[in-house]
């Protein structure tokens, strides 16, 4: 089982930092600003996925490719293909 | 001014998920369904910029150009341009 | 008419890139440069897109705005916006 | 040893669309169309990065988790990380 303790407390400050950013539509403030602070949340969420996914690589996905079930091989790769092509899509 | 009423509905979706999403990394939710609803929000906070760009175009790009003042249909120019550049890096 | 002469010279260097690339595959290079490289040109031609939007939005959308004709101006700014949710996309 | 003949007949489809889009600026044509078929040639690119990795996971990363060089594990793993967090900045 992993504790991801570091994405946790990113996450705990995204959350925060989303908080602001409702705040800040609500007070009217200029479109661009909004804008940008929400793509800095994006880029911090980025961080919290590549965190995770590195986690996983070095436990479940280690795991199943050193286990003997190719079916669960086979679908742990296929996993991070599909993290990988949605990433570039988002 | 401009009045985001769609974006800031969105945006209070987007914290309830997110806040779901720490939930799931409390609770040692699996990683690859932990990266994949991030990459939900991404996506839905992608869409509230779109919004809110929209709103901008139409309402202070379209003063800014038509006023009088030369810098500030720079300065608003320039803007367009630096939340495009940053899109295709978030 | 906007001539587009610095993101011409990068589109070639691309190009030439994109030709070398294809050499790699063909002689069986390691996977990860393969990709590597491709991210590389999908960085350059993010820049590209972005002098081609600037030069737009300083030509083309500045005399539509200032234009009399409304459809003309709804035509480009909707394609501004078209161009950024497609920047989130790719 | 992976052969990418899926990865190779994209990339020389694509090579092919970037001459056009070359050939499209000299032609002075429409900003925001050069652009849209600049996106085209991204998406496409990501497409054949997934296939390339596809390959990879299931070839090289398999042979380096399944072997006993723990520095060997540990560098496919970094690499895969690398690429993905590279994916989502372009």
């Amino acid at each position: 089982m992993v504790k991801h303790e570091d994405a946790l407390r990113r996450l705990k400050v995204i959350h925060g930092h989303l908080g602001g950013i409702i705040r800040m539509v609500e007070e009217n403030a200029y479109c661009v600003d909004i804008i940008r602070q929400i793509q800095a949340v994006e880029a911090a969420l980025n961080k919290v996925s590549a965190i995770i996914l590195d986690e996983h690589l070095n436990s479940c996905v280690i795991t199943a490719i050193q286990g003997e079930d190719a079916d669960e091989r086979e679908r742990v790769l296929t996993e991070i293909l599909d993290v990988f092509e949605m990433a570039t899509k988002v």
